[in-house]
């Protein structure tokens, strides 16, 4: 029986939005061509997420090697950390996820579980591969980094990213000095990440090779009000945060404002990005009825996160699949790469005003010091400005030697000093975008049948800005020079950048279906009254009405229904 | 002494264009990060080729994954045939390129010399490194290609991509049947590609992880026609062919038809792309008087390209840089696939109309046949057709036996037949650019200095469609309102994708020269007759002059400034 997976996979390998790669070779499972339609798709969405974070936040895009060196990922936690536990079968030698050989047998927290355990667990288990009973086997963990080497002789370890976000934490110094100095400032970074997944069996959901699409937020740590916060503050949709979870209770809607007070969302920050996520997906057509907001369980979010949460999206084959993860990740990759590299990852803040601040300050007796310590006198007394000193002296550490210095060798008094400004480590907002999952979320959401004339129509509803072809232009025959003029309103659209696509084989019924399957939104028909009265017919996907336009206005009626400024309906 | 690449790298750096990768754990030669300013521009010179190459041409772009798997990169020849001739200097164990060593002692052809010939030919010469005699040293190939493994168990090797194309040549039986099995059809790829370079040295212009953008199109092998070819026929610039370089004289100006007629370049479809990428190339950036076309050397050009050209830059640090190669690869990769992979990768056309072909048809007499041979006489009647017989008769082979038939066992003779199509393996045309060497050319030939007052004025003068920031925003005072006017006036901007940056810090003129200095083509500035009468100033980068225009225009007049469609010395 065939879902709407089935359906839409199959009209995505026939109509070239999504293929096998290397067929001819035998696929790889975790890899997957883009064909012209879906790259258009791609690209499409891809743009819609810069107009977002790049043009109206603001959030410059930086764009560094797919390949890095291992000192970064030592600092990140990947070189150790980045890892599935993995066994192979006995009997069949196929390579095993262990937890999910757990998981699908009941094991409780089986991701949790250590190599031991794990291996004990599953014993009695059979192979899903092959049936056969697991037996005694090891269980180890699997990196999930790609590695190579770089340069001649094997002498330097290179890894395929796991994630853009490594490339702009290490670039932090020279972000903070192109955004001069101040904070918040984000940057964001669209491209390749990699990930050698054990046993990948999911299409486009679980891929080795696939588009991330990182802002990493660089904010005060004692200011996570967003500046413009304002501009989603009323905005509402359901969120499912852990308490709900814990309690087993529906998910509840929330303005962000609410969301925010009631701490249900740590911060504004946070809340900010949840709801411009949530705008996004659905302008980029995402059902909103299969949206939600989870945030991540106590046990599940990392250690170091203030909070965190993940966009879901409801697909009929895989459930809630996590296509969208935002996090307040506080300083903890600044602070990784800055203990492993030595470099500061600060950003010394001047206050407005200079703030007076009481220092205690510590006076040795030099009079009586140098005569009794000779040698160490200066070094005692620089010592004593750092220790708090008892009722009766104070102790210091002279070359491992300690010290007792009595308290009427010096004098402590308590000063007022002007301090300017100071070293802060800044937080970090990550909203992290999985794109060939939102891509998979927008074709299946897209996808529709209807019946028309006694036929079905499939038809995919992209909104107008990520259809992969913006307009189709038709002779009705390809004759008698409405071929001609077809042509040339098709190139003119073209040089406004618009991709227009000529047609002109077939029924016209038939070259309408084949729009509508490719999610075509609007068609211009070249009849027999064009070269009459220099108009043409407009269709529209969705409602499959026509109007007739002048030709003289699609240059300019063209592009505005594209971007949704003016509506087909308004039309006559 | 700093020529000018030290200073545009400088500006590079220093303002965020172009950055040394991961600083803070060492850089690796060979891997760039793209800044925010250079990730702009490099985005919008991937969309000008866009624009040219899949908006106008209709050739459909796609995505391929970078890693590939081995059987691909055998057909291609790049497992056996992509590597470079190293060695290792005794002395100090730097890895050095053996042909670059001799090449730089005028060892003549030193590219194409053995390992064996190569070891001889250096053995006297001094290590570039550390100055040492090399002596007797092994030369050996080292493959360029980045080698990884997929999945666990290290069962399979995997491959960076050291090109884009193979992609799309493996992906030819799906394109051909989107294109509705028709010829001529062009697919385009951007994306990373990697050579694990041996020791790279030349910043922007060698480096091992870079972006590609090439186009394969697809053509009849003997229908070079480009169907477009009256876009160039009259387009003239410089050809250095290999009749020229070989009689070394200058290179001489040809339009496209007369090179094509006079058989300078190999067909049309090739002079297309040499003026298509001029066009480009030009539109983008570069200094049309510091680029040439190149034909390749009878002993430079692959065995099997028909006609290859390079488009090369002039660099006044790198001297003449490949920056596009323009090939007729013939079916050469086709084919190699089709060999590998056991697949056709071809295409069977129909005639207009069914072609009548003799064909020579061998009647067997198995009145005589049958008794003779018995049960062989039907594979012997069979063999027959595919003999071409002797005057005594024909010679078949079955089942390993050689058989003599007499020609009186059997009738010659010639039949007319109906043929409708036939099986055509296509050939490629295929323009390749690297990406990065184009920004670093259109970086070098925009970095201008002039002097303003007195003072030095640097000035990136980049066509206003790749700067990368296009209006720059300014309140005169950051206060009285103005700062409001000129924040609401970005937003608009914004709005409309443009990319506006506001600022107001410092005296105005630094603004400028800021601006100036990453090349921000126009400049707004809100004053304090703004309020009273709606106007701002409007400033061009190049002429530096400004002229007062509505406010209510800008929203029309900036992306028609930018897009060209308005010139500024049209305004007042």
């Amino acid at each position: 029986m065939s879902d709407v997976f089935d359906n839409v996979m199959d009209l995505a390998r026939r109509r070239g939005f999504v293929w096998p790669t290397t067929e001819c070779y035998g696929s790889v499972a975790g890899f997957i061509d883009y064909g012209p339609l879906g790259t258009l798709v791609k690209r499409r969405i891809e743009d819609l997420w810069r107009q977002f974070y790049v043009i109206s936040e603001g959030y410059y895009e930086i764009e560094c090697p797919t390949i890095g060196q291992e000192a970064m990922y030592i600092a990140s936690g990947h070189v150790k950390g980045f890892s599935d536990k993995m066994c192979q079968c006995p009997a069949c030698s196929e390579y095993l996820r262990a937890d999910h050989v757990a998981e699908a047998h009941q094991v409780k927290n089986a991701a949790t579980l250590s190599c031991e355990d794990l291996a004990r667990s599953i014993c009695t288990l059979p192979c899903p591969a092959c049936g056969k009973k697991l037996g005694t086997v090891e269980v180890f963990s699997f990196n999930l980094m790609f590695q190579t080497n770089i340069g001649p002789g094997s002498q330097r370890k290179g890894y395929l990213r796991p994630e853009t976000a490594q490339g702009i934490f290490v670039d932090f110094g020279r972000l903070l000095r192109f955004y001069r100095d101040k904070l918040p400032f984000g940057t964001v970074q669209i491209g390749k990440s990699y990930r050698n997944e054990i046993s990948p069996r999911q299409g486009m959901i679980r891929l080795r090779e696939f588009t991330q699409a990182e802002a990493e937020i660089f904010v005060h740590p004692e200011e996570k009000e967003h500046p413009n916060f304002r501009r989603y503050a009323e905005y509402a949709f359901p969120l499912l945060s852990s308490e709900q979870q814990l309690a087993e209770v529906e998910a509840k809607t929330y303005t962000m404002a609410d969301a925010v007070s009631k701490k249900v969302i740590a911060n504004e920050y946070v809340a900010y990005y949840l709801a411009l996520t949530h705008e996004l997906l659905v302008t980029a057509g995402v059902n909103p009825q299969k949206l939600r907001f989870r945030q991540h369980l106590p046990d599940e979010r990392a250690h170091y996160a203030e909070d965190c949460w993940d966009a879901e999206i409801f697909s009929e084959r895989f459930g809630w699949v996590e296509t969208v993860g935002i996090a307040d990740r506080t300083d903890y990759d600044l602070r990784a790469h800055a203990d492993q590299s030595g470099d500061s990852f600060t950003v010394y803040l001047q206050y407005e005003t200079p703030r007076r601040e009481k220092r205690r300050i510590i006076n040795a007796n030099m009079g009586v010091l140098g005569p009794k310590y000779r040698g160490k006198a200066k070094a005692i007394s620089d010592a004593l400005q750092e220790t708090t000193p008892g009722k009766d002296g104070a102790t210091v550490t002279i070359d491992g030697e300690e010290i007792f210095v009595p308290a009427d060798l010096y004098e402590v008094r308590e000063e007022e000093v002007d301090v300017r400004g100071e070293d802060i480590r800044p937080h970090v907002i990550e909203p992290s975008y999985g794109i060939d999952r939102m891509i998979y979320a927008v074709l299946e959401h897209s996808y529709h049948e209807d019946e028309v004339e006694g036929e079905v129509r499939k038809v995919m509803r992209f909104p107008a800005r990520i259809s992969p072809i913006q307009v189709a232009v038709f002779p009705l025959m390809a004759r008698d020079g409405l071929d001609t003029i077809a042509g040339s309103i098709t190139r003119e659209l073209q040089n406004q950048g618009i991709l227009a696509e000529y047609d002109d084989s077939g029924a016209i019924g038939r070259r309408y279906r084949r729009q509508d399957e490719i999610g075509t939104p609007f068609a211009i028909t070249v009849d027999y009254d064009t070269p009459e009265n220099e108009t043409v017919t407009l269709r529209d996907r969705d409602s499959m009405k026509q109007v007739r336009v002048r030709k003289d206005q699609l240059a300019d009626l063209i592009p505005a229904l594209i971007r949704g400024k003016v509506a087909f309906s308004s039309l006559n």
